[in-house]
């Protein structure tokens, strides 16, 4: 029976992993190579090899109530959204509170993970480590691969003509911290993304000039969203995913796009994206619209050649002086410490059943946490992905044949569109609320929203309606958490007490009665018109 | 005859007075204490002594087509909002197109105006000038005093209890450069108009912690408005100005509440206008709700009390710890050059006919142009002050009698509000369309709608409905510039260039057909109805 477990990596996937193992008995044991919880979380002024790295002004995707731990809620006075050193304080505190630490091997560099000769029946895996320069070996029941996606660089300089005869600087995303080093610089960013989008922005404070290539093109949407409230919150509930899905993926992307574009229109700004079939994952960023108004930031196609000290775009004529290129281009990822046997990387993909478990092993004692890019935040993904894992590591649920994984996955690389709901084109996304759904009805602690509306309406009524934030999942089956359902009534209270920081004794909303008036009058008239 | 004309100040209303005074065949004489033009916009690393001072990341509050000089529109990709470093580019470009340099006399500053004995009957004055140490004396014919109102700060010290024993630093906004001085600080800004929420927005992005108090909140509007166009274009058209001004002034308050908490909830984000009655001029930011929904600036109401090393807030109990306290609290002014019997400045308020003239001078021969905050550009507001000033000084337009302009300026400092329209409680402030409107009439270059629509609907439909831009000053009247009507007709083309510098092909439109079958569907459904 497994017992022991070796978890690599002490980030966000690592963290809910020791957690879900203590819960379920297991004997977590995790390897992170740094000193300090939190992965990508922990920000250096410097890059660190191996390891993820941020820069200052990052800010979470996720607002907190939508991506905290499923039985921790964020305390009331932390913002929506997250600058990293408070994402970290939060993972400190739950780190704390379920006595976590004492589970981890600092300073620990996994080396290799490979099969125990009697692995067939046994399932075990020697893991050698290397702490301090010296090296050790021990065996494990099972493995948690917490080691994310995000430490490769990917610098695609051989699809980028002339990059070798350009004279200024050039670097990876991953290389930035501070804007600094663009001051009165003339700055290239290539690529789109989340990071491409902040580096354009923050160096749009100091440099001369700064330019944003993008291919495709993305939506840009803000974290205030409609109202103020945080974007993720206003679009992520079961009713809202359950009408999404009713729509044809078509009417469904022309709808985003209407959106998207009622705060800016996509054209004007040159950012409308190039496919309207496959949705690209939308980026966030409040400030990019006033910094290309202010002509701050301009907006070009893709790169065509770079010369010594300038770069031309396609279809533009002008050749612009660049002194520094940023190659915001993304990740691959790999498991260096993992024969590729047992996983292999293809096409930025892992041949993974339902993203964690490889298929074709004699005993499922290997699962990857955290490789995955869900449309919810990656906290409550894991951790639902940690809590089934746990419980097939354990033995209490049972993976499919061999050959029914394969087919799970091989349907998912197809990636064909169903015709309906969301269809996202890259490796590694997925629709997170249908994802979830999944894995919590393999540990029986999916929502039953049919006997909920019978037992306790109003919860029911926030549940359906309501954001799907992660406590959802914590109201039910193993894993039960007794305040699950209060966390969910309280969780726009705890979105809108860190923002009203001053409270004014505001007059009666005299006039917030017209609008009903006006409908009133003008149900009379056509009655009237009706019945006349 | 009016001859000669002294302008005190080489900024945008010295400029355009420079300007008129040319047109109108005038010898203007242009003194600026600085060695170049721009007033307000000519950045410099350190303050001036008696120059307005701009921090570094400042940027025009009106859009490109609502600022230009009416027959100068900006170059197409300028953008829309400006920076500080291109606006200044642009004004430069406009003083050499009309030669207005070689009427500037730079480094001069202005001791002394005074009426020449004989002014009762010449309407002369003695200028006293400084030139590198030496002091000059000439005659004038009149003189346009163009000296704005942005270089005497006020420091509110006398009501802020406790500042004396701070012992952290403590500025006016005037002081403010660039964010680096706050680095890891804990910062307060205190006044939250334009500039004060600027200089918050700055020190979020380095200091440790920024609280931004405002005793009587404001709505906050983005540059970036309804589908990305700039929010001026879209609120200023002399359609939108007759709408509001039919809306009894509590109803278009409540109207303008409700746009501005579309885009966020101003009660939940602390900034909600204590008063609903008198409408305070809104403050333009893209970024402040992103700052504070990532807590990186924190609302607070007034300040109660400041100690050594904090301060206290009105109803909340906690002392918050202060490092540096910036004063974004406004600025006074003043003539120093002029006797108290010329100009006398009470209550924030100078006793001028249409904010210009003197009313009871025995010659028409002093005008102040800019002394306004006006809802639109100072840049078009000034320009048409001064066409009009200038035909006044010259004889062309006659004042009213001192008595009826005195009821005039008394009416106007008494400001009651009529019940309707738009209601500022601000002195100096000012509905822009109704004055300007106004002066036009009074040298007959106001467009006439009425037989606009008859010669040329296509531009009368553009002048009504379009935003309203300066080009509409030129379309008629003396100063008519030919190129009026095609500035109007291109105005949205060199909107939407500077911004859209990526055009992708984009497929048609699918969907867009889908709310029309369904309007068309309900019209249907209702005439079936009403026949049936």
């Amino acid at each position: 029976m497994v017992k022991r477990v070796a978890i690599v990596g002490a980030g966000v996937s690592g963290l809910t992993s020791i957690k879900s193992c203590l819960e379920e008995g297991l004997e977590p044991t995790c390897f992170e190579r740094s000193s300090d919880i939190g992965g990508l979380w922990q920000f250096t002024e410097y890059v660190e090899e191996g390891r993820a790295s941020l820069y200052k002004s990052v800010v979470t995707n996720s607002s907190k109530e939508m991506s905290c731990f499923s039985d921790f809620p964020f305390p009331e006075d932390f913002p929506n959204f997250l600058p990293h050193a408070r994402f970290l304080e939060y993972l400190k505190m739950h780190a704390n509170k379920f006595n976590l630490l004492k589970c981890i091997q600092f300073k620990t560099i996994v080396c290799n993970v490979k099969k125990c000769p009697d692995f067939s029946t046994s399932g075990q895996w020697e893991v050698i480590t290397e702490h301090e320069g010296k090296q050790e070996s021990a065996i494990f029941d099972a493995v948690m691969v917490c080691t994310g996606y995000l430490t490769d660089p990917f610098l695609p300089l051989d699809t980028t003509p002339g990059i070798n005869t350009f004279k200024g600087q050039y670097f990876h995303s991953r290389e930035y911290k501070h804007p600094d080093l663009f001051k009165d610089k003339r700055v290239l960013v290539i690529g789109m993304g989340n990071s491409g989008t902040d580096i354009a922005v923050d160096a749009s404070r100091v440099a001369k000039k700064v330019l944003l290539s993008t291919t495709g093109g993305a939506w840009v949407i803000n974290r205030v969203f409609d109202h103020g409230y945080p974007s993720d919150m206003v679009f992520t509930s079961r009713f809202q995913n359950t009408l999404r899905n009713c729509f044809p993926t078509p009417v469904l992307n022309w709808l985003i796009g209407k959106k998207a574009n009622s705060w800016f229109n996509h054209t004007n700004y040159g950012l409308v994206p190039e496919s309207r079939t496959f949705l690209r994952e939308p980026v966030l960023n409040g400030e990019l619209p006033g910094c290309i108004i202010t002509g701050k930031v301009l907006i070009k196609p893709s790169v065509e050649t770079v010369k010594e000290n300038s770069v031309v775009f396609k279809n533009t004529p002008e050749e612009e002086p660049i002194d520094i290129i940023v190659f915001a281009t993304g990740y691959t990822f790999a498991f260096p410490f993992l024969d590729e046997s047992i996983v292999k990387v293809e096409n930025d993909q892992a041949s993974l059943y339902k993203y964690i478990f490889p298929a074709h092993l004699e005993k499922p004692t290997l699962a990857v946490i955290g490789l995955i890019k869900p449309t919810a935040s990656l906290v409550c993904t894991t951790e639902v992905q940690a809590r089934w894992a746990t419980r097939v590591l354990k033995g209490l649920n049972k993976l499919p044949s061999p050959e029914a994984m394969r087919e799970d996955i091989n349907k998912r690389k197809a990636n064909k569109a169903t015709g309906f709901g969301l269809h996202f084109d890259l490796p590694l996304q997925e629709d997170a609320a249908i994802y979830l759904d999944e894995l919590l009805s393999f540990i029986d602690a999916k929502p039953n929203l049919l006997s909920l509306f019978l037992v306790d309406p109003l919860l029911a009524f926030k549940v359906f309606f309501g954001p799907l934030t992660p406590y959802q999942y914590r109201l039910t089956g193993p894993g039960k958490w007794d305040g699950a359902r209060n966390a969910i009534l309280t969780q726009w209270d705890r979105t809108i007490k860190p923002t009203k920081t001053r409270v004014v004794q505001e007059p009666p909303d005299t006039f917030s009665y017209l609008p009903k008036v006006f409908s009133f009058l003008a149900l009379l008239v056509a009655v009237f018109l009706i019945f006349q």
